[in-house]
């Protein structure tokens, strides 16, 4: 298989699993000392990752938990963020502009800085008030410290259990994604490569990867045209552009906003031959109860969209590392 | 001028901003009463509106604001809202059968419901705990009311001078950027008709606008395919996609969003030969302080992009009422 290291990855799920007892260290400091507010700061994918962990903690919570863009808290700022505030990101380079300016900006006005930073070393992981350096595995850190606040919170009574069987089971199952998706993935990436404008639709935490794969996967690695849109607003608008050709990949996940990706599916099946449903449901996660599934859908389906990834990377000889214009070009 | 009645839309504007003493009536009451969270609900454009509202208040407020769109919390929840709620929503058809089903539920979770319906006897005027009746407008009667917030909150105290210029020239102001905009909004119209893929980005209270132009007037009713991108994450991912033809449509505000929308122009000029701004500050508006420019900028681009719809139109032939799909196929 193509850019695939089964070894490799299983250890790298598994590892950032291993951070949990730390996350809760951490987490129940912040809870015993009393919290106003939970801030997820990000930008571009790190956005999209914050989008997710509020909408996952949104099915529960009663805390004040809020996603915030870097730049446009610096600009328009945030009065909700100060003493009280625990600010959550996650960076992979550790320089991002933004992100190092809004940090500080929040520090500034009394909000305590955890950081989640694969590198260590680098100006966010020093910045962090509190920073856990560990590479890739982005939504899982951050699943793992919303989840921990829902279980202080008494809204995840099973906490225990659903981590007992991540910790076992999580890292096989998604390797084992992985392999059963990569035929599938090829087929898509050689019916999809030239297309002059693909569609991706999402709902529920899936919609932050839904943003993500289409701006920085398809756009940013692979610079195809994409747009994304939650399955809540394509009945207002996009629906009407549809015909029968129009590529569109709906990525469909297991928590409560699974409906309006259901709707989609079904209005696509009258009009239009030519989509696709990435599905969570469709793979098998041994060891994991029904009961948890929704909360690692959206791992399932960016296991599924590694294998488009490396293919369309082989057919098209187009290079992910490559960039055009980011951190290149002064703007 | 094509589908422009000046007197008439000068008498819509005016008698929009002559609901201002009953919106400072409610608003007024909900203070005094003690207020938890103001949601602004919506879905579609009247989610865009909501958005434009949170933004705009965000750059004072510390209030709890937030946007919600109605097919989220319907499937997601929000238990942010209940007693000390006010949840405000907008609808021209008073019968958006997400908004009606969002309504009652926040009700039963005991929020409190202010809608603003275009048309008096829908279900949704009759649902609102209080309702407001006047057509059209939806932004300025969004910002009116957080406006008076924000002036009960003590962040605003410039809100009774600058009214009073709204009241004294805002209808004819408006009436005129539209006016001035025609020969630009034909060209734009004549030039961009059957672009494959048209770009429109924008930030700050604009961004709503952004999303909403490219959604619900171009695709919903000109069948035309856009992108739209809020300037902060266009340097995620967007940018890798644009070369020297994309066809790409900056929204310039005056809020401090601003230079989120001068970088990305910055940006184009660079690598890009196929651009558009459209910057409220190339229009004049007789009678308002520069000082309070900000807060009407979406409706000066407003006016501005209802130029190109009317051009759009009659070059293309195809009608704005048309819809292929929504509220005639079920799905």
């Amino acid at each position: 298989m193509l850019k695939f290291d089964e070894k490799e990855q299983i250890a790298s799920v598994r590892g950032a699993l291993a951070l949990r007892p730390r996350i809760e260290e951490i987490v129940d400091a912040v809870w015993d000392a009393g919290l106003k507010n939970l801030c997820w700061l990000g930008i571009g994918g790190t956005w999209a990752s914050a989008m997710q962990a509020v909408c996952h903690m949104k099915e529960r919570t009663s805390l004040e938990v809020f996603s915030l863009n870097a730049a446009e808290y610096l600009t328009t700022g945030d009065r909700r963020i100060g003493n009280g505030t625990l600010l959550v990101f996650s960076s992979v380079t550790g320089t991002t502009s933004e992100i190092v300016q809004a940090v500080a900006k929040a520090q500034a006005a009394g909000a305590k800085v955890l950081g989640f930073v694969d590198t260590a070393g680098t100006t966010l992981a020093e910045k962090a008030d509190i920073c856990i350096c560990y590479p890739k595995n982005e939504q899982l850190k951050f699943f793992m410290a919303a989840d921990r606040f829902l279980f202080r919170e008494g809204v995840m009574p099973e906490y225990e259990a659903m981590y007992a069987q991540f910790d076992r089971s999580l890292p096989e199952a998604l390797a084992g994604v992985e392999k059963s998706a990569d035929t599938f993935g090829a087929a898509f990436a050689e019916k999809h490569m030239n297309d002059a404008l693909h569609y991706f639709v999402g709902a529920g935490a899936l919609y932050g990867s839904t943003y993500s794969y289409a701006m920085c996967y398809c756009e940013e690695m692979h610079w195809m045209r994409t747009k994304s849109i939650h399955a809540a607003e394509f009945f207002h608008g996009m629906l009407e552009i549809v015909d029968e050709d129009t590529p569109v990949t709906v990525f469909m996940g297991e928590d409560r906003q699974r409906p309006l990706t259901e709707r989609v599916v079904r209005f696509l099946e009258k009009v239009n031959r030519n989509h696709t449903v990435i599905d969570s449901r469709d793979y098998a996660l041994p060891g994991i109860d029904d009961a948890y599934r929704y909360s690692v859908s959206h791992l399932v389906t960016h296991a599924v969209t590694n294998r488009i990834d490396a293919h369309l990377e082989a057919l098209s000889g187009h290079d992910m590392e490559i960039r055009r214009y980011y951190r290149k070009v002064e703007y």
